[in-house]
């Protein structure tokens, strides 16, 4: 049995890519995984640490109410999103993977970015791309 | 209660498109349309529109033998397919678009069409995107 692998960032589309997981998950009666990576060096120290520890108890919190089983994994390491979030989708066999297309402000214009395209073009299943509202 | 829209085309990549339609549409219990447009003008000739009408004959088949109650909507008219594709979804109350993404010979690289990306940037709804075998 497959799983719905969602790529969460702490931005309006990360919530939107976890809301749409948790109902794809539902949906698919099978597990979600959330994957919450930053890249790891210089800019991420000990005030950057605290900062998503209380993003991911949010995270958490939905996830606790949705009745769905998850599994969270928050990476703290050197590779890219989109490869950290290939690899887990690899390893968690899913069968969807969930991403949220950026917003880009003030004029609000979407654009795919670097990340986005690279797990709509490496995924080795198919990617649902939702927005923010 | 929603729809489950594919744009398909004659290709590895529509096909892919269409069964996963298909399975959406089912999982969903929604109605699924499947939409193939052609540019007009030039190009569309006599012969282009008998190899379109064979093709949208196979993909008849298809659906007929799924079980799930469809929408067949083949334009030839003078917009892009990504306008097409998302003015259909809007009038359908589509819950979810489907397309498939192009693979590119011979080296098999993928690369995403010009078309894909507005579809995902300006579709009001879930973008699924999945790619041929």
């Amino acid at each position: 049995m497959g799983t719905v692998v969602v790529g969460y960032v702490p931005k309006a589309e990360g919530h939107a890519a976890l809301v749409k997981g948790i109902e794809e998950a539902k949906l698919r009666g099978v597990k979600l995984v959330v994957v919450n990576s930053h890249r790891g060096g210089s800019e991420f120290d000990e005030r950057a640490a605290g900062v998503a520890e209380q993003e991911m108890s949010k995270v958490k919190g939905l996830l606790d109410g949705s009745g769905v089983n998850y599994d969270l994994r928050q990476l703290v390491r050197g590779f890219e999103p989109a490869e950290d979030l290939a690899s887990i989708a690899q390893e968690s066999d899913a069968e969807l993977i969930v991403i949220g297309l950026r917003r880009r402000s003030p004029v609000g214009k979407l654009i795919l970015g670097s990340n986005a395209q690279r797990i709509l073009l490496d995924a080795h299943c198919p990617v649902l791309a939702v927005k923010a509202d």
